[in-house]
């Protein structure tokens, strides 16, 4: 069996990992510093923990990203603009790399052996930190001219019940600026995971989500949609969710997706990112 | 040259053609009327105008409709519900049929013969009596696990500054609800081809196909943007709604995909619909 390597590189943490799969999957995770500190010490793990064996290396990467040139762009976080994290590595391992954003190689690592498999149509959600979410199509990654970035559509509020302004710093109140895990500790003063589960604060998440995911379903019609990310850690979201979602679409869509936890709990993005080196390579 | 028919059924009318392309293309069009009647008169100038020589039919059809099965499904119009469409025009003439959806023929036409020439990824949208789009990924119609309804996403709306409920039966003011040609002509006691260039109406017309434009941009990152349908006969259109998808994007996405108008004028769907038969028979 040939040994992968695989990257999640996360704005917040990276999770190296190196294996055939799921079942004999090692890993290791480190929090995110300068370029060059982080990728050097992502490529000595992957180099000691394999022997030196890893014949080809996946990337889910944080974004936005130009998934030709293997680049971050225009993020926040200035030291990793326009780092070409997809050639470091190249250069460093001297393998192989394969490079998508986080979400998509997360949609592949759920399809693949996680709680999308067998399914054509199926969209990952992260709802955390940030909202994103990546989408398969006849059984291949959706790309378009250059990725979705789909925690940025804008959804409908209501100003008057919800007069918090949003925390998306290009868009105010995108999805992101209001359901991310910031959003919520911004609106509320205290982070997700300190608000009970009878909290005010939970059927507005779910509301903003149904939305969202109504006008996915509009869109690319998904036939499940796997949602992930720390703010889902509130397990009565799926349940409110899914009723959001048939109110919303009022029985106009013939069928409704199954909306389901990951099957890879919190390592759909590092496996995805094996399953990329696997697929591309 | 073997000689194609092509369908496209609409809830008002019908257009037919045959041919090979645009350049040979002959088309009639004619009122819907019951189903039976209305397939009958298809059928007969198929078989009569190619002299029984068609060697197989493409239809893009108003919907919604199950792809698999051919048929229309919950349309308001109580005699087409359920109507096998595909099947009664090919035992009519005893030929293969491919079965889409209208704006799904209209993106496939757009993508072979017209403005999505040469791009891989793109949307064909019609804004008229209803509002639907078509989507193009890889060179590929999306379909997913029924068909997309991409006029029915919801959109943030002021409704202090515009109070209008919405005219889709189903959502109220989904974006088909509030941007329609009906809802254009409800809102404002007129229709839409009789409000000038200067009217008010125009601006919010262009605030709501921006929003909806800027959320499938975040969802199917296409490359070129095709908009067709009554409505956009108001030409001034095109330049505001790319004002506002640029202005609501701000900056976030790297490439803004071109919005630009039907290469095939109102031939996208009839095109569409002959590009169908010859792509799957």
């Amino acid at each position: 069996m040939q040994i992968y390597g695989a990257i999640e590189a996360g704005g917040t943490k990276f999770v190296c990992g190196a294996g055939t799969g799921p079942d004999d999957l090692e890993a290791i995770e480190f929090p995110t510093g300068s370029p060059d500190e982080t990728v050097g010490r992502a490529v000595s793990w992957l180099r000691e923990s394999t022997g030196g064996k890893v014949v080809a290396v996946g990337i889910g990467s944080f974004g936005p990203v130009n998934l030709a040139s293997g680049r971050i762009t225009s993020t926040p976080k200035v030291a990793w603009r326009n780092f070409d994290l997809a050639g470091s590595v190249c250069a460093g391992l001297g393998v192989r790399v394969a490079f998508d954003t986080d979400v998509n190689a997360a949609v592949l690592g759920e399809s693949r052996w996680g709680a999308a498999r067998g399914v054509s149509n199926s969209l990952y959600l992260t709802v955390g930190t940030g909202i994103g979410g990546g989408a398969m199509i006849d059984g291949r990654i959706v790309h378009g001219l250059t990725h979705t970035e789909m925690g940025h559509i804008r959804i409908p509020r209501d100003s008057v019940a919800d007069p918090f302004a949003g925390v998306c710093p290009y868009h105010g109140d995108c999805l992101e600026g209001l359901a991310s895990g910031p959003a919520i500790e911004a609106r509320w003063g205290v982070e997700g995971r300190e608000l009970a589960a009878e909290h005010p604060a939970w059927a507005l998440e779910a509301r903003y989500l149904g939305l969202a995911i109504a006008d996915y379903v509009c869109t690319l019609s998904p036939e499940r949609i796997v949602i992930g990310g720390g703010v889902m850690r509130q397990n009565r979201l799926y349940e409110m969710v899914r009723r959001e979602v048939e109110r919303l679409l009022a029985g106009y869509v013939e069928r409704l997706p199954e909306i389901v936890r990951p099957g890879l709990g919190e390592r759909a993005g590092v496996l995805g990112a094996l399953a990329l080196a696997q697929e591309r390579s």
